[in-house]
């Protein structure tokens, strides 16, 4: 048996690729990914056409997928995060069909049922051996975890591995197994390494948001959750990571033994757990080169699947057990919905990622967010689009104060206990106004629906509108 | 969410078992599981009656099963082995319906496909955490691998973990996942260990099998495989075993550096792979203690599923790169047919394993056998039961000289060239029957089928009546 064929083209091709198929990627290379960009070169070349994408996120370094979408190439895109060039595009009309933007944990479980599932899958593999045994954790273009690729491997119809480190059969060490892989190819390189990892994990100096990430770790230790066994998911954003900072010197003192932190994973999470504060860590995606040498030296830092991270599907996931995580948003409004999908124009610039996931599973929902972006209030009367419901989120936490959930009148006491400053999220939201003055209505005109956001239960929950 | 449970009773009646369901059971405790009867006699106390057990093997501690069949609560067993206690009963007609042998590769490819497909699978888990992720590596009753209870977890209806070791969520090197459990039981004891691995892997010392191995070497040496990147499976047998130790001192002497060991995995691969003969070990099974301490600590040493192993349905498995394996026959006729399931009286006590899985799928299949066993002809003009085809077997090696498929002249002349005894099998069986005599011919009375065999491909190619 003979998978190894000569160049991508011949993969395509061997695949049986058609008008009006889907294809998946998974973004692990992030930036420096070029693997998404090499396929739709080859696509393109061949005239087909009418394409659907299934990719976990699209980053900054997708933007010839434009030019893809101008020429018909590609027509549908399913997603979790578009980064704001495509983003942008999108929002401009770029695309024929609207996109449906996914959660990271609904992806697997949409492909389960069978939805945008992949005819054929390329994986971006920085180390395989010739019959598709694969992993992420070794070779020049190492990213650690491929946890997004795992659903890929197992619904696609057609799965391709491409590599830049080719090693001997068998590699004993897989994430992915040879059982689903069709082909693999060799090419020079996958990505571009500053591209795919930070080299280091950079803290904000920004004054806002370590006050901001100050008041959240004290919030957490104010809510009862922060003991023995304590569960933790923070993102790579600044405040987000500054509060990681803040807990880690408060778990330090008080000798608490956490159980896990989870999510996609920088250098300091990496750090709490060689300090002791975590047990475990589990990992669905490597941020930084500290995070990849740890999954792959430390066996306490696991790699999961995004079913694992996060599936509503799946009987548990990681995801169920967490008790707090920190999230950001763009803007929230005074009902604790957030949007993390469009900017203060209402260009797409992002994507829950697995933002709704972890806030719905979650004991405790973070949000660290400054009153004001620039001359932009972040809170707001109404979100121009619902990425995580106001359900899900516990505090919004920003320089002027914490704001709690009416539902969650418990925590409310607990951190007016603890001294913290807590104010109603409606006051907040009239200073932001009366700083940044009344916002212009959006217009009401008849706009093309660009893009549709799909909530974890697999319902649309928020359309995005052509700007 | 809380999975873990108070006992097995519980966690049954949780699932809903009813009357006419599938349960699955793997057999990585081998001759020391407690769990499947543990399990049994719950069930049988909860009146529940007319079950298909689906077991990847069922062993001499499974002696309690004989007595379910006999009151009716399993009327059914898929399996691809039957010790001879249990085989015995069965061949005497204890079994409402008839046994569907399957392969260990077919296993996983049946159940993709839904045929005996579980509706409960009991994973019997060395260390297992509150949520289900688990791993037969560590803990009292380390088993190694557990290769053929990932089908299980992917997919059985229900699933439930039973461990005597419970550690803290997370337990980061799990081999399934919590994706897949819906609940978990910690027992006193899973097993016994010393019915779960054997605490060394023996050489035989009796001067025919030693004769057998030493020839089968000769014969791998000769074949033209024996070369870098050699891989190679054998089983456990005194025979399979001894070719090992021939090959190692053949493959040490012409420093060859081979790729990989296959299998149920014994101590004596490990020292091959530890001596550098092997880059690697595809471990499905341990079958002694070195095996599990190596699949622990070793990380040249991996964990396959069964599918991973060996399923015809997998894009590709480790089977499908193989070499040479080494496999034994309670009789093999004058075409190469192999049966490994029943005895010289027609009891059943085996079963094919992985027998045809790999002896298809390698490049050489050899068997090795005496001429007779006791009183009775192994070589014979027909077997009671084909359980690998011919085909699929390409040389025959016995204390009285090789015999080599007709399909194989290739093979025929790089052995006779190498100066082995090359014999005509038609001979043998001759020299055979010329010791024990003429064998009665079986009565053709109207028997009542008390086992089908399937073929890895999943056709029935043979049957097994009623003694």
């Amino acid at each position: 048996m003979q998978k190894l064929v000569k160049d991508i083209k011949t993969a395509i091709e061997k695949c049986g690729l058609q008008d009006g198929m889907c294809i998946g990627f998974h973004h692990h290379l992030r930036g420096g990914d070029y693997v998404l960009n090499m396929v739709m070169e080859q696509i393109a070349e061949l005239g087909i056409k009418d394409l659907t994408i299934n990719a976990s996120s699209i980053h900054e370094s997708h933007t010839p997928l434009i030019e893809h979408m101008k020429n018909g190439t590609v027509t549908g895109l399913v997603t979790a995060y578009i980064g704001p060039t495509v983003g942008k595009a999108v929002s401009q009309g770029v695309l024929k069909n609207p996109v449906v933007f996914q959660t990271h944990g609904y992806r697997p479980a949409g492909m389960a049922k069978g939805e945008y599932r992949p005819d054929i899958s390329f994986i971006a593999a920085p180390s395989s051996d010739p019959m598709g045994n694969c992993t992420g954790k070794i070779g020049k273009s190492a990213c650690g975890s491929l946890g997004y690729a795992f659903s890929d491997a197992e619904y696609a119809g057609k799965v391709v591995v491409i590599t830049d480190n080719l090693v001997d059969y068998p590699l004993t060490q897989y994430s992915i197994s040879e059982t689903s892989v069709d082909y693999v190819v060799k090419v020079d390189e996958i990505g571009d390494p500053k591209g795919i990892v930070s080299g280091t994990t950079r803290m904000p100096r920004n004054p806002v948001s370590l006050k901001i990430a100050q008041q959240a770790a004290k919030a957490i230790d104010a809510s009862g959750l922060l003991k023995d066994g304590f569960s933790f998911q923070t993102g790579a954003g600044g405040a987000s990571l500054a509060t990681a900072a803040y807990l880690k010197d408060i778990m330090l003192e008080k000798e608490i033994k956490g159980s896990y932190a989870l999510g996609g994973i920088t250098g300091y999470l990496v750090e709490m757990l060689e300090a002791g504060c975590f047990q475990a860590i589990q990992d669905v995606q490597c941020f930084d080169l500290k995070a990849v040498q740890s999954i792959r030296d430390n066996p306490c830092h696991a790699e999961i699947s995004a079913a694992h991270y996060a599936s509503p599907d799946a009987k548990s996931s990681a995801a169920s057990s967490l008790d707090v995580v920190v999230l950001g948003a763009t803007e929230i409004d005074v009902d604790f919905n957030v949007n993390v999908h469009t900017d203060s124009n209402g260009y797409i610039m992002g994507g829950s990622g697995g933002h709704s996931d972890v806030a719905q599973e979650a004991k405790m929902t973070i949000i660290v967010a400054p009153l004001l972006r620039t001359r932009y209030a972040v809170v707001k009367k109404h979100v121009k689009c619902i990425s995580t419901p106001g359900d899900s989120v516990d505090i919004l936490v920003t320089e002027y104060g914490i704001c709690v959930n009416p539902k969650r009148e418990d925590l409310k006491q607990r951190l007016t206990e603890a001294g913290l400053l807590v104010v109603d999220i409606h006051d907040l939201q009239k200073k932001a106004e009366k700083i940044t003055g009344i916002p212009e209505e959006p217009e009401e005109k008849e706009s093309r629906v660009v893009a549709e956001v799909m909530y974890r239960d697999g319902s649309i929950i928020d359309r995005i509108y052509q700007v």
